[in-house]
Parts: structure tokens; sequence; C-alpha cells
């Protein structure tokens, strides 16, 4: 996509979703030795950046297609979004859960009318459950990170971003299913040319470090984290993308991701769910690179189980 | 003092303290069908509305006195916010501390440099650490929330509030000291003549609800409650203000109270303290008085310990 067509998706999405604010503090400058901007993707409507890709991708099919609905399976924040982006759009939304789903996130799903279907917590239960649905009623699927028009809808974060504070060296973006990091470098590539992008992942799921070595999709042999939104593997429409732009993919232990959430909690008084918390880890670690550099990071939401916290 | 007086406390402080953000939620005002916005103190400097009045009274200092240091004693937010205005002005500050004020506020005081000595939990032992360190070091005694010109500080959350959403048909305040609430009404009776000024109380430290009632300062008989920063009593500075223009104080529950406190943390990803959300369960609890309304909330701090939450 050109820069016009990229312009016309933030345009499509803007009216739906919240400007949400680019924060900054001097402790965690201090701490980084670096110049931090955090998107407050946290305080988005539905409580994370989905919201974006998904109302991008519901408001490019006809009316016909609304109308049946659409159907989406998601371990967390796309299946809220999805309700929600369909709710305020009027389309039913089906959501296949896996039955470990965080509590707080099978709550947000249905209070904002996603009607869910749950299933065993393997890609491949996901998967049947959903096409059954789709068969059944003629929803249309849209996968959380691998549907084009989900990863342009996400990139928006990104470009909201330039306009509150002009060019970044780096970005650093937590990398789960791979949606936001590719809607970013596409949005970059139009926009900001000179922007480093780094994504951000636990060593427990560290399939995009491993896949950008490999130059092919990796699994995760474990989904051992906290960063529960970070479980997921990269697809077949992202990846290309990723290999592309992505210039590094920085690694970080659980501890350190607990450790960098609850600096955040305690020193900025805001809430950050663990996901997020890889990419403050990530900057925290790798200091050096960054060193005095402008850097953007993208605080993909807040949706935590206050009931199940790890301190 | 005179609006022109007010003007020159704000003018004198401000150059120290952040211009907090007014938030507002759809769902909170849902919730409790009234136009809420909240005062985000709990991103102030030090976590806190207490900075205002720390800086104010050290500011009104005179060279000579403001070399000698100030000492107070304090549960905790007082304590760490004169450390950091001390430290700013580069003041010597002595603090007085319980012996079971929570860590994060200990920890928060020394960071900023405070000089701490440790007492019992009573008012009477932290008056006689306080006396003996004014007369070992000459420092100036300023009480957290009975001195007159930490008052006039505290006030100006209220009069920032006033150019950040023009009037309030009522403000929410909860009540612990007395300080902050006095301030507020000092200041809204030159620049807010309509707005009404509602405390807010947990049930377990109801003294400013009796102390109304009964026009004089009444005890608390226990401190049983999540709230800590609301454990203490009115003083004999701040009651005849508060007498004079409160017009009424909400009680809550200690459940009403963490409830509130979740429902902000989930809802609007924000951290508040339990003393702040003592307002926010005000308003839901009583919020036939506030239908329609527009509706200010103080929230006064966000400095909570997360090894021990409640939930």
């Amino acid at each position: 996509m050109k820069k016009n067509d990229l312009q016309h998706v933030y345009d499509r999405v803007q009216p739906h979703i919240h400007m949400t604010p680019l924060l900054s503090s001097r402790l965690l400058n201090y701490s980084s030795g670096c110049e931090v901007y955090l998107k407050c993707e946290n305080f988005q409507k539905a409580g994370s950046y989905k919201i974006r890709g998904a109302t991008n991708a519901i408001l490019t099919l006809n009316s016909e297609e609304q109308s049946r609905g659409v159907v989406t399976h998601s371990s967390g924040n796309f299946a809220q979004a999805l309700s929600l982006a369909a709710k305020n759009l009027g389309v039913p939304a089906y959501i296949v859960m896996p039955n470990n789903a965080p509590k707080i996130k099978k709550d947000g799903t249905l209070s904002y009318g996603g009607i869910i279907t749950e299933c065993q917590p393997t890609i491949e239960a996901r998967e049947m459950a959903s096409n059954k649905i789709k068969k059944e009623t003629g929803a249309t699927f849209l996968h959380p990170s691998n549907n084009k028009n989900v990863i342009y809808g996400q990139g928006t974060a990104f470009f909201e971003m330039l306009q509150q504070e002009a060019e970044f060296d780096y970005i650093i973006c937590p990398v789960g299913g791979g949606g936001l990091i590719a809607g970013i470098c596409l949005f970059a590539k139009q926009f900001s040319v000179k922007t480093q992008i780094i994504g951000a992942e636990p060593y427990e799921v560290d399939d995009a470090y491993r896949s950008l070595k490999s130059k092919k999709i990796e699994k995760n042999i474990t989904t051992n984290t906290i960063a529960d939104g970070l479980r997921t593997t990269l697809g077949s429409n992202n990846f290309p993308i990723i290999l592309e732009n992505v210039n590094h993919i920085i690694r970080v232990t659980e501890k350190e991701i607990i450790s960098a959430m609850k600096f955040i909690w305690e020193r900025m008084k805001i809430i950050i769910e663990p996901s997020s918390a890889v990419s403050i880890a990530a900057v925290l670690k790798e200091n050096d690179r960054f060193k005095g550099k402008k850097v953007g990071i993208i605080i993909s939401g807040g949706n935590v189980d206050l009931e199940d916290l790890p301190f």
C-alpha cells in the first residue's frame, strides 16, 4: 500500500477508536538512558490496540458480508476488540476462545456482546470450531494477526505516534501473532523510513526470534510465559513483512517481564499487561543499543486479571 | 485570602509540580449517572497531591529557616512529598514515620532524600519524635494537614481543575487530616461559589462525619481501614473551614472501597490508592444526589504497595 491508501485506512478507523496518549517518564528515561515515548493502547477501547485492526477488517467487508457476521479465535484481546468493534458497527461477532483464557477477557468479550464458543487450548481445536461456525452462519473468518486488513488497522497505532511526536529512531513492539509489528512495518516504510523496528519477545516463546534466524515460520515448544498475548506464532501474511523490515528481536526472561511491569505500575501509575511489559524489559535490557536515542514503545494493552497477579 | 493571594499561591507552586490530567470515563459516567471528572493527582510528583502543600509551605519560609530544614510526621504520602519538595528546593527534610507505614512509602521517602526517624504508630509518639528533632536541628515543623500554608497549597489542585473544565456542581474529596478538603473550600469560595463540596470517608474512620454533626473535632476509635491515608483526624486550623463550607460527608464500607478501586484499575487502567477509591465509592453509592450533575473527584494519589493488594 502507498501513502494515500494507508491514510485511508487511518481515516476509516479513526472515528471508531481513541487517539491514545503518548506518555513519557523522567524516571524511565533515566533508567533506560534514552528518550522513551509510550503509546498507551492500554487506554484504547476494549483495553488494547486490537480494536484498530478489528474495525478496519469489518469496515472493508461489504454490507451483505457484514450482516452475516464475523468469526475469530482468540486467547483474549482480539476477542474483546472484535466483539466491541462489531457491536459498534451493528455486526454479529462469534468468538472461539480456549477454555483457559483469563476470566477478565471472557467477561470483557461477553460484556461487548461477543457470542463465545469455548474449545480446547490448541490451534487445531480453535480452527475446527471457527470453521464450524463459519459454515453454519456464513460469517467471515478474521484471523487476529494474519488477516491483511487487520494488519493494516494495527499499524495505525504507529501512524498516530508520528503525528504526536515526529520521527523515532527506534520502535519497540511486542511480537505474538505478528499483526501489530507487521502493520507498523508497513506504515514505517511509507512514513518514517529512518525508524528501526525492534521486536520484543519472552525467551519462553521466542518463535519470532528463531523465525528471523531460520527465515521460516518456527513454532513454540512451550507457551510457558506470563505474557499471555504473545503465545501465538507468526502467520503466512505477516511473516514476509517482518522478515523484510524488522531489524532485531530482543528476548527477555519472565523475571525481567514481571519486574518491568511492576516498575511501570509503581512509578507511572498506569496498568499495563505483561505482554506490554516485555517491551519495557527489552529497552532496559539492551539499553546500550538505545543510548541517547528517541525510542517509541507500544504499550499494547492493559487487560490484566487482578485476581492473578505475579506480585 | 482573596483571589489575588490565592493566585499567588498557585504561581509560587506551579513551576515545581505537574499539571495533572483531568480524565473522564464513559463507563464511570454510565455507572454513576453523572458527568464525572477525575483530577489525577496519582500522576503528580511523588505520587500524590501532597507535594503542592509541601512546596508552598517550604517556599513561604525565609532563607534562614529553609537552611535549617523542615520536619514532619506522616504515615506516608506527605513524607514522600515533603522529602521531594525539600530536595527540589535544596532544603533538608526530617521525617518521623510510624513503624507500620507501607514499605513502598518508606522506600519512596528514602529515595527522595528524606531523613527518616521511626516511631510507634500513635499520635503521641509521632509528636514527641518531631519535637525532639525540632529542638536538635532548629528545623521548622510542618504539619501534613493542619499547617495553613500546606492547606493553601493543596487547594491548588482544585484551582487547576477550574482551568481545565470550568465550573463543577460538586467536588468529592476524601477526608483524612482535612488539609486537602479545606484547601479546596478556600479556593472554591473565591473562584467557584456554586460548587458544593462533599467529603468521602470510610465508615471505619468517620471522624469528619461525626465532627460535622457535633461541631467539634472528634477522634477515631479504630484505624481499621484499607484507606491508610485517611486514618488521621481533623485539625484546629482546617476544621473551622470544613465546618463552614462542606455540605455533606458520604461514608462507605471497606468492601465498597475495594470494589471501587478494582473498577478503576480494571476499566480505566490507572492505579489509584484506596484513599482515592473512597471518593469513587461515594459517587457510586449516593448516585441519586449527583444525577445528571457535573462532579469533580480528586484522585488524591497512586501510592499502593503492590505486594499487599486486597484482591
